[in-house]
């Protein structure tokens, strides 16, 4: 069978450094073409910390639109901003795209503007294009695109974990209030004392209360899929792990609720989704999903307080970004969902 | 000046260790005896692993009440359980008696019961003489005390985080809701393997949701600085540093506040406390108090929300523990509130 | 093609959790029995950090010798002194063994009761069977052999690194000083105060100096390669990490070399070796290797102080135990050697 | 008594800030002036992660050299290189300068320019001021000096484990193999992808191999002591803690030693030394010093092999730096050597 060629532009940060892993095992794709600015004319396996084989001189490249690009599907990995530059004439010549930045997130270009400090300059068109890439409730969306905005790493973390309870009217909308934590991966591949690690070790900090440009992903996304207006608060953490990230969430219910009902709510809408692993009894552990495409949901009543805790944890840079980036290239392009994920 | 004698019993633990460091060095204080029956006859150098000076023979010695004790004050860094076990005889001998574990913090014995899932056997006397020793609201009754029930880690962290705020009825009593993060030492010091390093790094896990023993001793404390009753939720989660918590807080406004409001209702009550640090300005970091015996709190109206956040973060062996007790010890003896504390 | 049916001893370990997660990817076998005395009746997933797969319902048992057991090869992961009770009678019902313990490393009785503080019981013939499982240096005994002592992670950090040198007459056997760092997963997983995660972190120890088991075993198979008497001196030292080993050696040259020479030494033992990666411009880091069956080579002359140093790098349960248990189980049955390793 | 007044050149850094929470608890020390291009006009408290006090609104300052400055002693925690530029004109200026960096270390401008790749440009006079700072060897000159050059983090590691060995010829002075390992404050507080936390954490990696510019500093300093040549070869390594050195040691013995005549050679050049703690007996732990001016040193025979152990361990920021330059200031100034770093 013909292979699917890829290419991944900003391969040697920390998400593009995951999805060179990924796509190098999975069985129907040819990574053809890893364009790095930064680290162009540099040998891979220099670059990325695991090699994802004994040894290559493949080499990163710089981008030069002149060229003809030798790709059915292109992975942005590229910071906010730049993706909005490089996707337009990608999908002009035809390529899949699959932006893993926050850059089509978005469809209200004020909310763009007001969280992401930036104005969107796609076209319209373009932007109206992009479908939101979270397979577990978009998947028939998502197999008719050619463009795919991927979800943000805490947006996937909360929407997975809160999408049964809004859609089934289980919870107030507008009772929701959201705790993560997550590792420093999160912030990027860049040289910053914020994130040295005598600066990061043996401590915590929360960062950007009440304006993370998650939050308006989160509340659009459920409220679309709730048609009713969701409304979260919500606080991210920086903690010292690497990889990962934990959140809390506790919601006022609607009307009381069983254990058993609010399992099912969980149960029915998951229970046949590859990397959603529900679970009323355990409480999760980041570390099991870490190196995975599965996130973990747990889910308790707190009957005095007539609330629900819902706790999810995933890998950012695999369910949070590169992972779930390939599982919609595998809608995309017909590949059995879980296929190079397992 | 006639210096105080203080013995410390369960001296090999953390909070143990944390108080040998602290009062060695305390200018009104010496230490006559160090009680660890599990480390009995180990030289205290060896145990613990920041050794307060040069060098000592020092032991820890078996306890054995047969023996006329001397000191002046106890502070029982005992497992919950056994405070109550050794604190009724001290309290006899006339000692002054400082109990760091949770035995005598909560005056309903079915709470107790409730959450620690023990039965207090303490005298209804004794328990009555037992006086919280929170100094930031409770300095005049702890001035006059013998007996006092040091705050637990978490209770620490909640209740002088959101007392300002309760008080000046500024939030809704029942709207709280808390997410701690906390270092392993807060689990005391003992072979575990949910404690190992393999298991702890990189990873993070929430744990007795909505059944710590810390949230009765929080809504108590509130409930009885307010005159209403206080309810909260709270959520502790475990994650891969040594020492500290970092606590994070939303509460719904009774009614709408300015930024100069807020702060002013901290202000209020801790411009002159001295190890309060508050700041509308800057989210705190936890290791900025690691070591020390100060609190870092942090405020933050959410308008759109109708909420309050709340951050604060202190060292849990510290102000959390020994650095509290010893600030009590300081209050009932008559010492400056700072001594050998700064 | 049938699949080779694959048993596992101590399967709850770290050694024994990561076999499970390597067999249950390799494509030409099946996990048939996962014994594990204290894990026995716990769901697998539950236990595993890193959940192999979705969801399974699989179970650990406890071993009962009265039980036709229902495997082809039979890897050991347990304790030393353990194995030796189990190995000689699961060789009596034909199966292929691996061991992973140090129970059969040494031919030498004596050494092995100096080193591991007990006496080896398997009989003369039994030991005398055990073949020294290190792929790079011993293929074709281990592909006629039918028991397998698989190598000190420790062991084969120093002996890949070294063994070149030697054999080339390039350094002096008895010059040789050597210092190893290791992650606290190397110490098995049990409950221990000494591996608490607050005792570890921001701290180093040494340990065993002089005296640590695989001494013995590094300075047999060493001499043995070079005809010649190897002395080393080994110093292991832990430090907070949770995987790997990172070992840095200081050699007299036996002669000036230059450092063509010096790459060709290792060139011409390790260019087809799929699992070495010698690099003479890359000084190695640990992470490269964390998961993977890699060990990372690199070596540097001191031509001023006529030395020269290498230093290996290696995930201590992966080319440290489970990881070369399964190359070596490839080699045995006749599997390409890489497969389920890549 | 009239207070000695300090100003502090690169007050921001690791070292600097060291210094800050040092010199603020000194008795005799009145901290005038902290200098900090970099972080000029931002409040200490916001830069420093452990602020020393309550609150302070005191600001970091650029250096205007045009301004008068109101110090007797002037500690200069600047970048290598920095140093010479400001030294000069202090001492002109007559006051008592403090030099953390490496630039007076070296008297020979060759060996300077080679490790340190520049040139040394302060004056033949300036240089010749210039008192190795190692109170527990040079407590004489360092009392009469005026202009002191502070030893490197690894060569306090290195001097103080060997210096009793090649005094006492105790060990062929050619034949010692160092190995140490640092936290990462070690490399100064800058942003720096290499020391990001997502790089440092679950890795190690040696660097500078045999080309550190601790190595002539060690060599000079051993050889001076013992009139003979000492030649040492050395690695670092770069481990995931914040702060602290740990250093392993191997070398020859001269003759065949017992081990009382191993513990007679330190305790006869250690036992009065306020801030070495010999121990035959307990191979150190890291965390031990941590936040400490103490050095804990191990010695151990390998009489199989000739060869003698030696482990130390210290903080690299206050053994290693600011508590070793405010020994130094004591003894300069003619306070008790210990006053303040207890």
């Amino acid at each position: 069978m013909k292979q699917l060629r890829a290419a991944i532009f900003g391969a040697s940060g920390y998400s593009g450094g995951e999805l060179v892993r990924i796509l190098s095992r999975h069985p129907s794709v040819t990574l053809t073409k890893l364009f790095a600015d930064s680290s162009a004319g540099k040998i891979v396996d220099e670059v990325l910390a695991r090699s994802p084989q004994r040894a290559t001189t493949t080499r990163f490249e710089a981008y030069d639109d002149s060229i003809e690009l030798d790709a059915d599907v292109c992975f942005l990995a590229l910071p906010h901003g730049e993706a909005m530059d490089r996707a337009p004439s990608l999908l002009d010549q035809g390529k899949i795209v699959i932006d893993l930045s926050g850059d089509h997130r978005l469809q209200d270009r004020s909310l763009f503007q007001k969280f992401y400090k930036r104005q969107q300059t796609s076209s319209d068109e373009i932007l109206a294009q992009a479908v939101y890439g979270l397979p577990e409730w978009n998947a028939s969306a998502i197999q008719r695109a050619r463009f795919i905005a991927n979800p943000g790493c805490y947006a996937t973390s909360v929407i997975l974990a809160l999408a049964p309870l809004v859609v089934e009217k289980a919870i107030e909308p507008d009772s929701i209030i959201v705790n993560s934590m997550s590792g420093v991966s999160g912030a990027g591949r860049k040289a910053s004392l914020e994130y040295s690690f005598a600066e990061v070790n043996e401590s915590v900090k929360a960062y950007r209360i009440g304006d993370h440009q998650h939050i308006p992903e989160i509340e659009t996304v459920l409220s679309g899929l709730s048609n009713e207006e969701v409304k979260i608060t919500f606080t991210p953490h920086l903690i010292p792990i690497t990889r990962g990230i934990y959140t809390t969430i506790c919601a006022e219910l609607s009307a009381p609720l069983t254990e058993l009902e609010l399992q099912e709510s969980f149960n029915k809408h998951y229970s046949e989704k590859p990397f959603v692993r529900f679970s009323p009894e355990r409480i999760p552990e980041l570390r099991r999903t870490t190196g995975t495409n599965f996130i973990d949901i747990y889910a308790q009543l707190l009957p005095e307080r007539n609330q629900v805790m819902v706790i999810s944890t995933e890998d950012n840079l695999v369910k949070g970004a590169a992972g779930q980036a390939v599982q919609n290239m595998n809608l995309v392009c017909g590949f059995p969902e879980t296929e190079g994920l397992l």
